[in-house]
């Protein structure tokens, strides 16, 4: 700690605020960078949203703000920080909400502060400047008053819209998948007044959640979930039905008057290096159309590529095979013999559908896999944040997603760790009878629960509905621990010299690193250049190292020009279409948009 | 002012209140309606929504207090006020929010205090015990976590109950009209769990706008719009276009689960006396079909009814007539000479539109009209609990529902006529130029403008959007202030001997009293049971006296058992139909609901 820092420990939460936020401000209005990084604790973190470097970025400790700031404070246009509501201690750490101008936006940030110095900083750009969107006092009028004999009506003018665009007029990003993701960037896009089309396969906005087995409900807690604009209303369900799900998606596209092709599938994309554009052959509705976006978003999610295992003798098998995206719900297999390869979320829905159904239904766990029960999840992990409580407490959806994402990333299993200690306490029986099951059970290498698994490598878990209640007592049976040596042309047959008949074989064995999409639709070639998709390089299972500090070409710039990665549950596509979309309009719009610490690739999937 | 009172009128606003409130609940527990009639001042007003009544009734001074009370306390198990809201003081007036419970249900109310008693009372019921509606904390699950073999998916059960409603099983209210007032009151109904279809004769929810003509956007903004449980995003416009309201109306009935029948026609109802039910022949999609309902809701709105004049000569003309709810749009009269017959919204937006498309159009003003800008309109007289504003101020919707229903509608125009001054100085020039224009311009019987205009009649206003700069230009033509004598082979013919040609004469005549629905649909001697519908009993134009108190036939019992009328603009559809649906939830339910001062008939349309 040095002069400048001295003095700022003691005081209010507010005059330790606004001591440290005057060094800062200082500092950076000098453009002194070194005195910008001193305000940084030895172990610290600074996550960039946008704001700063045109990505989103974490760096860690003095060193790494220091070389942030020397690369990014000079496109900056100045850039001052104020206190946006009562700052708050808990401990030794101080807290507070700010808000912050540079020449280029403005933005909401949020600092933890411990002995006067930042521990950790989150930066967001929430608008640029002269951009603004029109909602609030800037809403549009709609009716235009006087007269007039040129004037369209909304209706006409949407219509001239929907007619020509993809035809006369070419969008200036391309959404591939519409699904929440594509449906979220979608509307911002609309908001943000960026000519877009979002193209999905299926009939109808939706229709990704429809198409799934009839029992599915959201596995995440409405508070969670909403949409961008458009909150669930207060009757929602709190674990949404998948078709519910599908008829609020519909109406938002419609109602949020998102540029949408049904029906519609990509088959091949390449960037021309020329006219820095993308030329995407379309097939919409049996029509081959050649569309000419700018940017190239891929938004078919991390469910979109499904996994196929290759096993020997697949190619025998006499019964019905496949992978659980193409699973058609439990009707059609009543007292039908099921083997379902796989014991993660989708394994176990299935399972427990087919159960219902009175299919005879053996679940394959080839490794372990993490259980929490969604009562627990919602009490013990999200609750604070994402419940009827938080909303009571004041904690709106926007300042719920923040504070989420002010946790770096490299820290928060330290967070976590505890929460699951607590739920295995809490849940000793249940995971005690799972285990007498012969049910494999983890927690995470580390002992990190959940989401840190959704976050390094998005599967290995599932949140129990009421599945395991069926695998302790036998309804659905369980294979565990045994490698299959082969499909047979009647069954599974494993190491051990067991077989497992079976009618139907289910592979619910997860889905594959969303570069592959770029590798059916672009090259193997642009797809090997942007590497893995997801995932944080926490060197744990399926998460290999370095340390990346942020998911992996995920809403941010790739090594591909002009080709973005949008996916993740409905929190994730609510809350980072925002800086994708922001991106995008910052490129339409010809404004300069150095990219600080472009990430380097590592793996190819 | 005696013993109980003195000493109530100094101190700081929530002294005055906790003086006023003790002695208030301590009447009330006591069952002293003498003393609690003591608490009012000699002129004074208590409106009351359903919650001590189950009527919507206004009672006036302490012997109509003394009246109410006397006739209602005793069916209330009790009541208590409190305190809801910090009071305030804004010179002699001390204002409180409250609320409420009694033995039935919970409420909120308003009162204004002065000289240490209660001036105005406002009492609203919000729930009933026992029948609180699943939102917030009392959300559905949604998920029902755990495993059966008998479950059924939340689809499958909605599509259950589509496909046996009406067939299998009978509503318990029957909604007849599919507009904004058909909507909200089929979103209450669902919330409230209560069976109910709402049939409509278009092919889509949200026809109801669509299919008027093009350039139509609400003239009203979009503060004052919302719907129950969802409201307008952020980005919405200030006045919506036509063809996006009904889009958010289709939105809304899906997600919201509403049973609504498109393409529906009522035939015929009639009561059973015998088992107090209705029988109501409705032709669905081509096929008859008898309902059972035990309630009627009269939801054809105030436009429902066309009122189509009866000229000398119309069955002779030989070009077009329509009424101007039949109106298709202005596309098809480009360089036809065209009258309109009326002066108010509908007939200054018709001929706008047909001005835009090059017809010749003449407007025939046969009496004054209201005219209010509506600029002038939302800054002087909305603005203030109905802008973006009033949102950043705090006053929530059902805030500004509140307050505006907290003025009691004898003293309405009090508080108007000074905004309807401030109108005329403002827009001085304006209002020159349409008199120079030869229109003839009204306030109001007493200056008190637009809204008592519309709460008296419903009729006898234009909210300027545009049309009136083409009528003080000459864009539309204008024959104002002479009789017609009748209409023509070719036009229309005045009693000064004038005539003008037409190729099409559009009645801009206005609509009948809904209670004219009732004797289409049930019978004339019910229709003339009831009487008429809507207006306050004012004795200005149009709306005869006695002094009524509350708008006529609305939303409360009539003298036709079973029988309900609702409609109204979206602010009105959204505020009462809360009420409409409490009152109809308790009937279900079987609870006791004696309803004080029925309104009698004083006049049959």
């Amino acid at each position: 700690m040095n002069d400048m820092t001295m003095g700022l420990k003691t005081g209010t939460p507010r005059a330790i605020t606004e001591s440290w936020l005057a060094a800062f401000n200082s500092a950076l209005a000098e453009g002194d960078v070194d005195n910008a990084a001193r305000l940084f604790a030895t172990t610290s973190f600074w996550r960039d949203l946008i704001a700063f470097t045109w990505n989103l970025k974490t760096v860690e400790n003095p060193d790494g703000v220091r070389d942030m700031l020397s690369a990014t404070l000079p496109h900056l246009g100045g850039v001052r920080f104020a206190i946006a509501d009562e700052p708050t201690q808990s401990g030794e750490i101080v807290e507070a909400w700010l808000s912050f101008e540079t020449g280029i936006g403005r933005g909401e940030a949020y600092v933890r502060l411990r002995d006067g110095v930042a521990w950790t900083l989150l930066t967001t750009l929430t608008e640029l400047k002269g951009y603004e969107e029109a909602t609030g006092f800037r809403r549009p009028m709609g009716a235009e008053h006087g007269i007039s004999k040129t004037r369209k009506s909304w209706l006409e003018k949407r219509e001239e819209e929907v007619r020509t665009l993809g035809y006369e007029t070419q969008p200036y990003v391309l959404i591939i998948g519409g699904g929440q993701g594509g449906i979220a960037l979608g509307a911002r896009m609309r908001q943000l007044g960026v000519p877009h089309i979002v193209i999905d396969k299926h009939d109808r906005p939706g229709d990704q959640w429809r198409k799934r087995y009839k029992s599915l409900c959201l596995h995440d807690p409405v508070w969670y979930d909403h949409l961008p604009y458009i909150d669930f209303p207060k009757n929602w369900p709190v674990f949404s039905p998948k078709d519910k799900v599908g008829d609020w998606l519909e109406f938002y596209t419609k109602v949020m008057e998102i540029n949408y092709w049904s029906k519609t599938i990509a088959k091949h994309a390449e960037f021309d290096e020329a006219t820095k554009t993308w030329r995407v052959t379309v097939v919409r509705d049996g029509q081959e159309i050649e569309l000419r976006p700018t940017q190239l978003v891929l938004a078919t999610g991390m469910s979109g590529k499904p996994n196929i295992p290759n096993f020997k003798g697949m190619d025998k098998f006499r019964g019905e095979q496949q992978h659980s995206s193409q699973h058609p719900g439990p009707d059609a297999y009543a007292g039908k013999k099921v083997v379902v390869i796989g014991a993660n979320n989708s394994a176990h829905d299935i399972c427990a559908a087919l159960w219902e159904v009175g299919a005879d239904v053996t679940m394959v766990q080839r490794s372990s896999t993490h259980i929490v029960r969604s009562d627990s999840l919602m009490e013990e992990a999200l609750g604070g944040l994402y419940s009827e409580q938080a909303v009571a407490n004041g904690v709106t959806t926007r300042k719920a997603d923040m504070t989420f994402a002010s946790i770096p990333y490299k820290i928060m299993h330290e967070f976590h760790i505890p929460v699951y200690e607590k739920i295995q306490q809490r849940d000793k029986e249940f995971y005690d009878a799972l285990r007498k099951a012969g049910f494999m059970l983890d927690f995470g290498d580390d002992g990190s629960g959940l989401f840190m698994k959704y976050l390094r490598r998005g599967s290995g878990y599932y949140i129990d509905v009421g599945a395991c209640e069926l695998v302790i007592n036998g309804g659905i049976k369980l294979k565990s621990g045994v490698e299959i040596e082969e499909i047979t042309e009647t069954g599974v047959k494993f190491v051990d010299g067991t077989e497992l008949p079976a009618d139907l074989i289910v592979y619910a064995t997860g889905y594959g690193s969303m570069n592959g999409w770029a590798a059916d639709l672009i090259s193997q070639e642009v797809a090997d250049k942007v590497g893995k998709v997801w995932g944080l390089g926490s060197a744990t299972a399926k998460d290999p190292g370095p340390w990346e500090g942020e998911e992996r070409n995920m809403w941010k710039p790739t090594q591909q020009e002009n080709l973005w990665f949008h996916g993740g549950n409905l929190h994730q596509s609510r809350h980072y279409s925002l800086y994708l979309a922001l991106q995008l309009k910052a490129r339409m719009e010809g404004l300069p948009t150095p990219v600080y610490g472009l990430q380097q690739v590592h793996h190819l999937r």
